[in-house]
């Protein structure tokens, strides 16, 4: 589906108004049939010989995936992935604004990273519900991802979007998503050597 | 199994020498039946009581991930994001050495990052062959994207960590491995509306 969305902004931002399911295939590498099956589980019908307005079909998919809806993020952790995360253009195409950051050195606190001057995380508490924010990035160390991620729940975040390698305890009402590049890593190593086979 | 791993070579650190499925499970978040079938498929049996050894699984898993054999990869693009990838400390716990790094901005291109030298791409055809580099990191924008990926297939790449929100073209024996950030970020904002509902 996110595949979809970047190819429809495409042909959204080169005035295009319609595209049929045999062209969504092409470009994504998903079949026809099961393009046509995906948009309709999300309640779109083609025409035939003209197919999807490319307008109509973009706004379906944003609102299934509601990223249109403003939502505020914090970071907690300024390293290197840290930082290439919170000066990245993801946030605004899925409705994000990065509201926050926190580290807890000294030396990188009271800094700016990407505009946003770097609090201590003694902070969070109160800035999380100052500004209303109810994302928190995981960017710390493995050793210090459930500690961050306790405290990002003590602050009443909803969501946590976590790069550390760990398997966090959280509350069921906290959604997680888990990012960790080492798994990454690990799962490319995984397909090589199953490849090679 | 990822996961797995993890808790394994922690319990190694620790010195201990044998883990229940159970004790597996409890850290893990998998039910110890699950856990079972797989070690089990993985070529594993524990023994009632005592469990399995920590040792021999973790070899079996680091095996089967082919995790110990040495490959050496690349990274196209020290943006923030490149950058982050090239001081992370993922590479060398998968068998991986960063062995070299490239760019196109002359403003880049000669400076130092994580102790590496950071070249033009014009010069990747030379370098994967000299170094036998098998492992190409896209860490490029989305528009650069299937241009780097030529480039490193036509260098001799056999597989892609892809780090740009682009579905690669590729011939078939070339692994890609898709890890965009920005789909990551949609994948969540999906998540916490079902969470809502």
């Amino acid at each position: 589906m996110e595949l979809y969305l970047d190819m429809l902004q495409q042909l959204q931002s080169e005035g295009r108004a319609h595209v049929t399911s045999s062209e969504i295939g092409a470009v994504t590498g998903v079949s026809p049939e099961k393009v046509r099956q995906d948009l309709f589980r999300l309640g779109s019908e083609g025409k035939p010989k003209v197919g999807y307005e490319v307008a109509q079909l973009t706004a379906l998919i944003r609102s299934a995936f509601d990223l249109d809806s403003p939502k505020k993020a914090c970071i907690v952790g300024l390293g290197n992935l840290g930082r290439a995360l919170a000066a990245s253009a993801i946030w605004s195409g899925a409705g994000f604004t990065l509201a926050a950051a926190f580290d807890r050195d000294p030396s990188v606190i009271g800094t700016e990273v990407a505009g946003i001057r770097v609090r201590s995380v003694a902070e969070i508490f109160g800035v999380v519900k100052a500004e209303g924010i109810v994302v928190g990035v995981i960017a710390v160390p493995a050793a210090a991802a459930q500690e961050t991620a306790d405290l990002m729940v003590n602050a009443g975040i909803q969501a946590i979007w976590n790069f550390a390698p760990v398997k966090l305890r959280t509350p069921e009402h906290v959604v997680v998503e888990n990012q960790s590049l080492a798994w990454g890593l690990i799962t490319l190593s995984h397909a090589m050597k199953s490849q090679i086979r």
